[in-house]
C-alpha cells in the first residue's frame, strides 16, 4: 500500500486508528480457551467488530511468540484472514527487529515475502546496513523507532550529543539519507506531547505511528495538535483498552463500542484537514 | 547457567566458542532438503560434530522466522535437542528484542519459560523497562547490545555526548544500574579492535558476546588482546564460516574441523590465564 492509498483510506473511513492485536492467553475470554487455536478465533472476533473504524490492524510479535508453534499459526492466519477479507486494512507487524545485513534480509524475507504484511517495525541501534533491507520491497515500509512511548525512551532517546541534538533527532535526520517518506515512517508516543513538534519539523511528511493513547495515558487531541499534518500523518495505535474492553462474551461488541469511540474524535480531528 | 559455570566449562574444554546456528534453507547442503525438517537435521548434525569444541550455540531467530512454523518447529527441537545431549552448553538466543513493559515481559516468559534458554540478545534503545522484565530470571542473562560488528554500528552507537561520551559507552555505564556482570553480559564485535580497551575500562568484569571472527574478518588475537580478563569474559562467536564450511554431505565433518581450528587458537590464548 502506498501513501496515496493510505490517506484515501484515511478520509473514506474519517479514522486513523489501528487496532493493536496483542493477544495475551492469560487475558483473553476464558470461554474461547475451548477454542483450537483460541489467539485466531480471539483475533478474528476483534477484527471483524473493529474494522467498521480503523484502518490499520498491528500485531505485535510477542504476544505470538509466547504461544510458540500455535501463535506462529495464529500469526499467520490473522494475516490472512486481514487480507482476505478487509483487503484495504493496512497490517503492521509490531517486531522492532534489525541486525547486521545478511539477518535483516532473512527478516524482510519473512515479513514481506512470506507473512505478507504492509509494515515492520524495525530499531535504529544498529544503523543503516541493518534497516535498509526492509526499504528494498516495493510498497513496504520500514517503520523506524525514534521516541518511544515508554518511560525507558527517555535513558538514550533524548541523550543530546556534542551539538546539541537528541539521539531520537539524529535518527531522524540520518534515516532520512536511507528512505523516504513513500517506504519509511517512525514511531513516536502520544506521551512525548511537545516533542512532536520538533519532530515535525525534522520530518514534516512523513507518516508517525503512535502508540501511547488508551492504557499508556497519551492524549489523541495533543497529538493531533503537533503531529497532523496535510495528509493527516498519523496513525495512532490502541491495544488493551480496545481488545480488553471487557472479558466477557461480549468483548467484541465492547471492543467496537471502543474503537468507535476514538474514531469519532478522530473524525473530529479530520475536519482540520478534509 | 551462572557465571562460575560457565568460566568452568571454558576452563575445562580450553574453549569460548560459540557457535552460531544460523541455518538458512536456501544454504543447507541439498541433500537434507528430504528431511522431515532440514533446518532441525542440519542443526542436530552441526551440533553434534561441533559440541567438543565449543561452549555455546547461538541461534539467530531470524533464520527460523524465515521459514514460518517449521522454522518455529526447528528451534524448539534444536534447543530441546542441546538441553538433553549437551546440557553444558550454554545457550543464546539471538533475537535482539526489546519492547516496552509489558511486551518484554511476554518475550522473556517465551523464551526463558518456554524454551528454556540461557540468555537473549536485547536491544538498548528503549531503555531500563524494556531491558529489566529480562532480568528478573535466576541464572538467566541478557545480552545487551553494546558495540556491534557492522559498519551501521557507527551511524549511532559511537555519536558522543555533551561530556564526550560516546553512546554504546552511555549504555554500558547506564545499564549497570540495571543489572551486574552476573546477571547481563554485551555484544562487542569482534571488528571494532581498540575500542574493546574503552570497554574494559567500563565493564572489566562482564562477560562480552563476541560476534565477527571469521566471514566477518575480525581477529581472534585482538579481541583476546584487548578484551580477555581473568574469567576469560569472552563468548566469541562464529556462524558462517563453521556451518557453511562445505556444502556437500561432509558438511558437518567440515564444521568440526573449523570449530577446531578455532578451539586451538583459543586454548593458546587461555594459557594466559588458567
Amino acid at each position: 500500500m502506498n501513501k496515496k492509498q493510505l490517506f484515501e483510506n484515511i478520509q473514506r473511513k474519517k479514522s486513523f486508528l489501528c487496532v493493536g492485536l496483542d493477544p495475551d492467553i492469560k487475558k483473553i475470554p476464558t470461554h474461547l480457551l475451548k477454542e483450537k487455536n483460541p489467539i485466531f478465533s480471539f483475533n478474528k472476533a476483534i477484527i471483524d467488530s473493529t474494522a467498521p473504524f480503523c484502518i490499520g490492524f498491528k500485531p505485535n510479535l510477542a504476544f505470538y511468540e509466547a504461544s510458540g508453534l500455535m501463535g506462529w499459526e495464529a500469526l499467520q492466519r490473522t494475516v490472512e484472514y486481514i487480507r482476505k477479507n478487509y483487503p484495504d486494512q493496512f497490517i503492521i507487524a509490531d517486531a522492532k527487529r534489525g541486525d547486521i545485513g545478511n539477518t535483516s534480509d532473512m527478516y524482510a524475507r519473512s515479513f514481506f515475502e512470506d507473512l505478507k504484511v504492509d509494515a515492520l517495525t524495525v530499531a535504529p541501534y544498529m544503523g543503516e546496513d541493518s534497516v535498509s533491507p526492509f526499504l528494498k520491497y516495493e510498497g513496504k515500509w520500514v517503520i523506524l523507532l525514534a521516541l518511544t512511548s515508554n518511560k525507558g525512551s527517555h535513558d538514550f532517546q533524548i541523550v543530546k550529543d556534542s551539538k546539541g541534538q537528541c539521539l531520537f533527532e539524529k535518527v531522524l535526520m540520518t534515516s532520512q539519507q536511507w528512505g523516504n517518506d513513500e517506504n519509511m515512517m517512525y514511531v513516536v508516543g502520544a506521551t512525548q506531547g511537545n516533542l512532536f513538534e520538533k519532530i515535525r519539523q525534522i520530518a514534516p511528511d512523513h507518516f508517525l505511528l503512535v502508540p501511547g493513547i488508551g492504557t499508556q495515558g497519551g492524549s489523541l487531541n495533543d497529538v493531533c495538535h503537533y503531529g497532523m499534518n496535510k495528509t493527516c500523518g498519523l496513525i495512532v495505535n490502541s491495544s488493551r483498552a480496545i481488545i480488553y474492553a471487557d472479558s466477557t462474551k461480549k468483548f467484541a461488541n465492547a471492543a467496537a463500542d471502543e474503537a468507535q469511540k476514538v474514531q469519532k474524535q478522530m473524525a473530529e480531528q479530520l475536519k482540520k484537514i478534509i
